[in-house]
């Protein structure tokens, strides 16, 4: 870890920044997959946290889908401001998407209230209305995915993928692996870990590797 | 780790995490400053990274020197719009101040553009124009932390507070150690973790520390 000065030019920052945990991860012996690679080495540019190389779940074909989601024009959908301020919107748009949140809506603190559930649950009601394609990139709220799990089960939405990445200590764990039991496309950081910059990461991520230029 | 659903109500959720991270740094034995744990437990809340009980560090008297900025209005720069976007602007605003981010000015896309600078530079050399007291909240910009550095050090600027946690691999720890040099009140992530996340934990954390019902 270095401690002294290192002469990089602004536009160079990230490219040298990238080559470290490349080199960082050869020395600690990780191989990651080839087409994975750049969202997890993204992960761990935003966090400086190498047990995302470990701890990130690709369901099996998940890039493939959501590349072709994307491409048809589909919309975001996250548990934050801090996501949805994380997505480079700008990449989105040139394949059609924009990005969704709910969390300040006056409906959705009401109807929360009424039914006694998270917002971020209320969220997830107000999305399955939607009637384009969508994909969740949730950061923050686990009540969020296990509402996203009981909407799936129940035929009233059928995400493009699911990005499951929420932190913190009361039923993380659990919603991570139920998202996972589901047959929809998934990125999901096993354990406690995640956020909402995680979150946003892996958005970027998969829009950077469509997009030259971004 | 617990995996099985656990019932807590949504209002609940946030105490009964805090009473997670409690229960786990006794187990861990590690005693935390009574001052300075809600901060540090915010930030793990926000991680779910018990590093941070280790590694943030504060300098002497900075909470007591933060909150009197923040009853005399100070205002909060952030080098993000994630950052900006997780701090609790409410609870900011009943003290009377408010958070800035130039990020997306153009006139900060053309100066370090001429300067050969990163946008984060200059929106520094921006916020060095606001005659309000200031709180600085860096959560991913090395190079923000150096340019107040030498402002600091040329006497153009004189931070109530800088919250130093940016994250990353080029010139990270670098930056962070020129802030602890100062005699500006200041919080660091030692090492190369931090985030827009951890910065707007940091800033809500003090802020709850001083408002009731936030």
């Amino acid at each position: 870890m270095k401690v002294e000065f290192e002469k990089v030019l602004p536009g160079e920052i990230e490219k040298r920044s990238f080559e470290i945990i490349t080199e960082e991860l050869d020395q600690k012996g990780i191989c990651l997959d080839e087409k994975l690679a750049p969202v997890i080495k993204r992960v761990i540019h935003t966090t400086a946290d190498f047990d995302y190389a470990e701890s990130l779940y690709f369901s099996e074909g998940v890039l493939e889908a959501a590349e072709q989601a994307i491409r048809q024009g589909a919309c975001i959908v996250t548990d934050t401001r801090m996501a949805m301020s994380g997505i480079n919107k700008r990449t989105l748009a040139k394949f059609g998407g924009e990005v969704y949140n709910f969390m300040a809506d006056e409906d959705v603190a009401r109807i929360a209230r009424e039914n006694g559930t998270t917002r971020a649950v209320a969220c997830m009601d107000k999305a399955a209305q939607i009637d384009r394609p969508l994909i969740f990139a949730i950061g923050n709220a686990p009540t969020a995915l296990i509402r996203l799990y009981e909407l799936i089960r129940d035929g009233k939405i059928a995400p493009k993928l699911i990005i499951g990445v929420p932190v913190g200590f009361v039923n993380v764990v659990f919603a991570k692996e139920l998202i996972m039991q589901t047959d929809i496309p998934c990125i999901v950081a096993r354990g406690r870990k995640g956020g909402s910059n995680v979150a946003a990461a892996i958005c970027n991520g998969i829009l950077y590797g469509m997009s030259d230029g971004r």
